[in-house]
């Protein structure tokens, strides 16, 4: 075909830059390396360019073959971290728009790690992988990487008031039962942390994930057999977390773990539960930088 | 136009019969009259007809006119009930396609009533309602109603690991603690019933929202203070329920409640919580008619 | 209960500031009065406040507490706007959280509004409204407001390329084929407007709509019959737009019926089509200022 | 623990049988060898058995257990199909369950296969897959295996309708229009075959998803450059289909395909367009057996 059919690279009627144009919801599979081992995800990506506001339209197949070409290289040279994945893209995105200035690539993925029971059984649990890349005309890029982790729960602030109740109630046992963990609500939770990796740097998910689970009151398992529920129950009401707990207890992991990260370190966190006592879910999030957080 | 753009109309070269032909995610506001008041819904809907092997295609536009008229009737005439709704609209759907032999509609919506907590402080709560309608061409109609409420189960299994070593470790209170609640891991559950109403018979939706919410382990509240939150606390575990309790109290409900209604009345009732402590459901179902049931 | 059992107001242990703490979902009736009339909308409602570094939990059941008494209030008293409701809330909240120095409020609902087909057939047609309320300690607040709207959108690229194909081959029609509209993938798109309500102005969501309707290929039918379709078919064939077109086109529009909103006016649009030819979804976005826009 | 613990194992209060008691959503990564090579799928798993009406609980542990040791014995010995997994999990659930006389598990996974654009372009299309077993306590095993298609299905009927309006307006061209392909709209379809896997049979999920995606009026494709874009909106158009036609052209060919299947072979086909003229989907399903088809 001829030029004429370029219609994205007409000149645009309505002089507008846009932010962002691509692609969203591509399927794939990424094979990863990591130091323990490889893995098959099944990714779901999005990619975008920006748009200068002379130009109609962004080629949009050039998104789906930059995923295509670097994601099969996969196949044949498994790469080291979603995150250098989408860091790629980025590049490879701004040398083939040429009329963009920056370039997004954000994949998610189901992912596994094998995790024991308070018994010691094992089980291989699942959590969501994400990673984040952001490229500029100027050569520099930013990539991210974070997980979500379904965890659980438990309420410290009904935990109390049922043992203020239970004090009067079971008055002969009212020194034992200070010490006791006595009944709350408790519930299925899921946190996402993101977080980015400044150059020269490395994060690795396992870490996150791991950051994450601990910060909650207790990981969720497959396979609970009676003696290994009821432990994990008392694990969990030993140690009773509102979202704001879960939250905070992870940015102050993160800050000594990667203590010597740049200040301007993005991170996210999020904390949401789904309130077995209400309808609706409790929320608790900060988005900030290395910096704030060490004031 | 002419006859000969009548596609549908035209005959199939593929000669299947095919079971339900229509239009879904149709979304209306409805206008629905109890003797309890006025209520406007905002209804998703599903409308079929069945199609003979020899046509090919249905004339779908007319699924959505019959949607049309008899729901925008209801802005001044209310209907007594979606599942009446529904079965005008099975009516007026045979009358329309002339060689259907099978109409059905379903009809999902959001819902609300008010509800007091344990403190007797008043919420309004959020429920969803569904109707369902098949119409036969000898003129029979089948009706249904049903509700899924989100409410809050107790497992009653890890409680009694829990007590078991509670007793141990806690030997001064050991007699205390056979009658005391112990911890346990609880959390959100939805559970949905969907019942046949027989020709000449009537059921209060309400009615049935109440029968679920009284068989879970507590209802949940859309406000709690701290004296609320701890005696809901209390409550939901006083009366752990597995998913499997949950079904069967409402199916004992439901025999008691429509004592009168014919042996081949279809029910269903399923109930599926988010355990906090996996990261999977458990889920329980009975789908059944009422001879079954009285067995 | 004594104040021992005020667990949110406790000190916290790791002392980070947060910045969104809440509750999300929660789900309430609210009846809004426009000049063209009353709508009761089925709302999903999300409230957050932020918190202090010092302070251990926030107290959610306040957000629950302002969402009732504001919205049922709305039953009585109907809200002209959702913004307003919304932003009546973020004060109240403020009021309520002596320690926050943030409020946020974001409101969803489905609504409908009465359409002609080409034929000038009624129906009512469904979009969805969203708003948005910022409260800050100085006491000001932002509001927000806008729309989601499914139309449908033909690709002028693909329409380009045939066009060219066809003129190959159909040599004797080449001038009536360069004036006629020829065959491209089309599809069904959703494309939100989102923006700022500047201080003593005011903005009718049912423009928000027209604005992006208009801007898409064609509205999208709830019931057309033949000739109607015909004439859709054609009407968005003679108007092929890329995603990118759709949001420039909104802008233009925006800027023209807002002229007298301050430059800091935030504005957001992101058109998302679902491609008939992919599996993935054509996305453009635009986030800016009308500052910016204006340049 | 002591068997008082069991509570599962206790006498039911309510006598009432359950139908299907298990958990739902558990997800694993399942190794899979095909004559064509190895896949590793990431699964989401559904697995139930009934519940005789004197057992309070069923032991849902048990249900996770057999999950984890037959899929992660797929990554050292992979399964010859996902219908054949679990069919063997069904087996194995009745041993655990001794009280069970029924079992069922459902898989479902992404899957990718190797495609080629109109210009022979190479990409990796995604699909879904879908496998079931029921288990019988005689020790019969009923398996199912299918698929889940996004395609493309362009509207015969507003095709027509256009064609007539051309004819009269574009008069000296009214001979070539009627071979020309006109405008019509089209849009993202998906389309999903079940079918029974009957004793001694075996089916090859690629030809269900072949069958399925040549029955649709054009397969999708991920990367589409200007001359194979053209090209796919022609071959989509040459090839109008309704819902109805999709899911009839499916059958007929399934029919002829697997001639010396017994007449009981259970087969489901469901077609879904996105409609891009309207808000609502239309939607086209056959539920049936092999012995009404081939009436």
């Amino acid at each position: 075909m001829n030029d004429s059919t370029d219609v994205q690279g007409r000149l645009a009627e309505k002089r507008f830059k846009l932010t962002r144009v691509g692609v969203k919801g591509v399927k794939k599979p990424i094979v990863v390396k990591r130091p323990w081992g490889e893995r098959t995800l099944n990714a779901t990506i999005d990619v975008f360019v920006d748009l200068p506001s002379d130009q109609k339209g962004s080629h949009m197949s050039r998104n789906v073959e930059v995923t295509g070409e670097l994601v099969d290289k996969t196949v044949r040279e498994p790469v080291e971290g979603l995150e250098n994945l989408a860091a790629s893209m980025c590049e490879s995105l701004l040398e083939r728009h040429e009329y963009a200035s920056y370039s997004e690539v954000d994949i998610r993925s189901d992912y596994f790690l094998e995790r024991e029971s308070p018994e010691r059984k094992k089980s291989l649990e699942n959590y969501q992988i994400r990673a984040k890349g952001e490229g500029y005309r100027d050569g520099s890029i930013k990539k991210y990487i974070g997980a979500t982790v379904i965890g659980w729960t438990t309420c410290p602030c009904a935990m109390e008031g049922v043992r203020e109740k239970f004090k009067e109630k079971y008055f002969g046992i009212s020194e034992e039962i200070e010490e006791m963990p006595v009944i709350t609500h408790n519930q299925r939770n899921n946190t996402t942390l993101m977080m980015e990796v400044p150059p020269e740097k490395e994060v690795e998910v396992n870490d996150l994930i791991n950051i994450i689970e601990d910060s909650l009151s207790s990981p969720t398992h497959e396979i609970l057999k009676r003696e290994d529920e009821a432990k994990a129950v008392i694990q969990a009401h030993k140690n009773p977390k509102f979202v704001e707990d879960v939250v905070r207890d992870i940015l102050s992991k993160i800050l000594k773990k990667y203590e010597d990260f740049s200040p301007s370190t993005h991170v996210e966190v999020k904390s949401e539960s789904e309130e077995s006592i209400h309808k609706h879910n409790a929320v608790a999030e900060r988005v900030t930088t290395f910096e704030e957080l060490r004031k």
